[in-house]
Order: C-alpha cells, then structure tokens, then sequence
C-alpha cells in the first residue's frame, strides 16, 4: 500500500503546485443562486444548506482539480448542519477523490487512546457494522489535536500505516492566540511547540516513505515563519500543512520557511482567499460564475509562492 | 437565562448525585437483539447501527434519569456511522433533555477563531440558514481542547454567555500518556496543565453563576488525583468533569479532591461501567434487560461516591 506521504509528493510534482484549497462554505457567502435553488428543492431547512454546500463545493473542485494536489474540507462548517451537513462533508470527500485529489479532513480530533480509535476508524480506518468491517468518511488524511499524547495518536498512526494515509498534528497553529499555550518555554529547554514538534517525529519514525517524508506532519501556521525555521530543522522528514496564507495575512515569502531545501516538506492552505474569489472584484467574475474566479485566485497563488520558491532555487519539479 | 453552572448545582442537589453517565455505544457491546430489530427495519448500512445506538441510549436514559444530572454522549462512537450516526447523536442529545438531563457533548473540538465558531453554533449556538438562524444539536454543555489558545476558545465561551451553555476545558486529561505534553514543567515556574487551568480562570471569570461556579469547567481524570488537589486550589470556581472512575481504574477516593469542600465543584463519568453492566455478572440480567443492570451500576456508583463525599464531610445535599 503506498505511502501517504509518498502520494502527496507525486501530486504535488505531478500538478506542480504545492497549494491545497480549504473548502469551508460559510453559507452568508456562497453565492445566492445557489441557495435559492437548494431551498427550492429542499424547502428552508438544513438538508438546502448541506445541498449548497455540496452544489458548491463541486464546481470549485471541477474548475481547480487540474491545478491543485489537494483539498481540505474543514468540518466545523459541516458539523453546523448536523445529518444534513455531515451528508455534504461526506459526498465532498467522496467527490474529490473521484477527481484525484488528496483529500485532507480539517477536524482536530483528539481523544484518549480507546475512543480515539472511534475518530481513527470514522476517518481513516474502517467502522464495525452488521456484517463486518467497512470505511465510513475515508479521507486521505486528518488534522489531529495531540494535547492527549501518545497513546491519543496512536489509533491515528495505526490507522495511517494499515491503511496508507496520513496525519497533521497542530503544531504551531496560525492564530494570533497560539502562543498561549504552544509558545510557552519548558524548563528543560525549548518550546511546548518545539516538543510537541519533538514528538511528531517520533510518532512519524516507523511511517517513512520511499521519498524520505513520514505520513505523520505537522500544522505550521504561515503567520510565524520564524517558528517554522526552528521547526524545519527538528522535523525535516514532516511535512508541513501550512494555514494562514492570503486571508489570515502570511505571504508566499512567509511560507518559504516551511519548505526544505528540495522544495518539498510543505503544502500551503487557502480556503476564503479561493473559494470566495468571486467577491473580489480583480477576478472579474459574475457571481453565477463563481468557480472562474476560484480558478484565477489558485492560478495566482501557484504562481506567487512558485516564483518565490524557484527565486530560492526550492522548485521540487 | 439561567448559567449552566447553576443548572448543573440544582440538577446535582436535586439527584443527590454527581455521577454522569458517557453515553459511548460501541456495536460490538450492544446487546445482540437490539441489533437484530435493527439490521431488520434498516438492512445492514449504517442506519442499523445508528437505530441500534438510538434506542440502547433511549432505554438507559428511561432507567437511570431519576438517579443522575446529567448524561455524555462521546460523539467519536456516533461520528464513525457518518450521517446515521450523527442523527442517533442528535436524537440522544434531544431526548436526554426531553428527560430533564443535561447533555455534555464530549467533542473535544477546537480551531482557530473564526472556525471556532462554526463549532460553537453547532453544537450550543444557532446556526444561519435561509430564514435566520435557529440551534442545531443545542446540547447544554461541550467538551473543548484549548491548545490554540484564548481566540480558539472566544467564541465557546461567548456561547456559553449567548446561551446559558457551558463548556470544560481539558486540562489534566485521564490517559496514561496525558503527562507527554500537560506535566511538563515551565521555565516560569509549574506545568502546562496547570498554566491550562490559569486559563480556564480567565476565561471563566464572566460566567460565573449564582452558587458561585463558572460555566467554564475543566477535564480532570480520576486517574491522577495529586493533580486534581493542585487544581482544585488553582481553580476553585470552575466545575471538573472527571473521567477515569471504573474501567480506567479510578475510585471513589481517587475522586475526593476534585470536589470543593462544599461537596460541589466535580461531576464524576462512567461510561462503559454503567451502560455495558449487563456483561457482568454481579448484577445479574439478562441482555434483553440490560438497563436494569445500568440502574444498578448507576445505583452502586452513587452509594460509592456519595458515601466517601459523606465520609469526609463534603455531601452538598
């Protein structure tokens, strides 16, 4: 069974872009035409939501699919709708694969060691039924909180090694916040990051690729780039999933850090700065042609962090 | 609108217990017959698994909700079935409280800021949708994981205010591994669980009800219960939900100083020791009545815990 990790380096070279569009629909901002023909079929309650959603995030995936290694549905959006909006989360896994995309789910899990099987299992792995053992989500990967440790995360890495997928655990997240908890100085030395950091490359040492990159990586927020070199070099086979680009305000010289010296080790996020170009008068888009607009942004942001990449001679292609 | 904290106090007075029962269905324990009815009506998907988990809920909460406050359904178990799952967790949620219960969601989400939200609406909020807003799950109270931070966790609290709900925060969690991250010490001086809890301060000190506890509670496992004591000074305000009694080895002694001298300020979970006491042969049923083997597990639990409580001059009622 192939590496995660090795999966997302041959997209990332195959697509040459090392941009992953976070599809988190914010309902106030999917365009109107939308919704109003979801509510049409599906009257006002939630069921129009998750079928917007769905209607969405679909053309995004058909205009951006030959541009982009990866999508990453966050499932908070999702889990607002209940039933209806878990449906949409699950057809947009399911969808994106179709078209080849890695799709990583954005839902911080965390638990102890017997109950974080449950979530391993929902989105990794597979789930007991009536007649044996079948996927449930089936994501390639899944964002992990590992504020529980090792035994929290070691249902995950099972998961990513029995069945070829992959984990990010939040790190070093892109929030002003962060520094909270993460930043705070250990009396041994170091950051809780930096040991948080320390941990991933433990738990990631037995799911190493051909290509040198484990399947267990690491949430590296573009907003603290000075954190991300510290952190490159305490886990240089990790590979970072790097939000806070565009509407968080990191930039692509801010991501450069978050990269290795071949250019790889990093796949940088965009959600509203994609999704909701259409809102942006430079895309020059109507609202019914959303999914232009979306295509324009990812085309401009593979081209922004590629120059700045191939300026520092990182360009893994 | 009345403060959860102060609907939690009422509920424990009036039950004479500080029990609550985790509402954590694992398939492979649910007694065969309830998933025969099951795999009958709804064939063998995940709509099986989801009725089967529907109903074993429903009949543990008709047996025990005069003996408890409150129930907490681990949403791990019920994500695993996907939107089947979801609606069985949803429909436990409602009708623990059409049975006077409160419902602690034990999702343990958490993200930056602006997602954060997504989660509070889900979850204890209201949610957007064509004609306004209205609540999703609405349960009273969700488990939150804060290691990113005070604008992670902003938009729970301002829920908590909005709502009368409440939130705990995991501080000092009850797994084996918990000290990889929470027992490190800090160059200024105590450990990362104890810094967590000086969080939990802060952003419990707006909601704080009228017997005196914050609506912003902590998770602190029975398991380490030298932690609980140092806690207990750190945060005397703030409500520990308290996991690890039974199958994860904690007792009734190990529980004693989560609680104030009071006798409040701790509710104490059992999840598998209650729901699954049908396996054990103590109490005697026979699997087609396996809640009334949870009546008396729940029954056992309160005796144990209240006596200490009294023991030691700490029974609030």
């Amino acid at each position: 069974m192939k590496n995660f990790a090795d999966k997302l380096v041959d997209a990332i070279i195959e697509k040459k872009s090392v941009v992953d569009v976070g599809l988190d629909p914010r309902l106030e901002q999917i365009p109107s035409f939308l919704k109003e023909e979801a509510v049409k079929e599906f009257g006002e309650g939630f069921e129009a939501a998750g079928s917007a959603f769905f209607e969405f995030n679909k053309r995004i995936i058909d205009a951006v699919e030959s541009q982009i290694p990866a999508i990453k549905p966050q499932i908070a959006f999702y889990e607002q709708y209940g039933k209806a909006g878990i449906e949409a989360f699950d057809k947009t896994v399911k969808y994106g694969q179709k078209r080849k995309l890695l799709v990583i789910a954005d839902g911080k899990r965390n638990d102890i060691g017997s109950t974080a099987k449950a979530y391993a299992a929902a989105h990794l792995g597979e789930v007991d039924f009536a007649e044996g053992k079948k996927p449930c989500f089936d994501a390639d990967c899944l964002t992990v909180n590992a504020y529980l440790g090792t035994d929290g995360v070691k249902p995950f890495t099972e998961a990513c090694k029995q069945f070829g997928k992959g984990i990010f655990v939040l790190v070093k997240t892109s929030n002003p916040s962060s520094g909270d908890i993460q930043d705070k100085e250990l009396k041994d030395g170091g950051t809780v990051f930096e040991l948080m950091a320390e941990f991933v490359k433990k738990w990631g040492a037995e799911i190493i690729g051909e290509k040198g990159y484990s399947s267990v990586g690491a949430v590296v927020g573009a907003t603290y780039s000075k954190q991300a070199k510290s952190l490159r070099k305490i886990i240089p086979q990790a590979f970072f999933l790097v939000p806070g680009y565009g509407a968080q305000g990191g930039g692509a010289k801010d991501v450069l850090p978050c990269f290795n010296d071949d250019g790889l080790g990093a796949i940088v996020n965009s959600s509203r700065g994609i999704i909701f170009a259409y809102e942006k008068e430079e895309f020059n888009c109507k609202e019914t042609e959303f999914e232009k607009a979306s295509l324009k942004a990812v085309e401009k942001m593979n081209k922004d962090i590629n120059s700045v990449l191939k300026e520092n001679s990182k360009l893994p292609w």
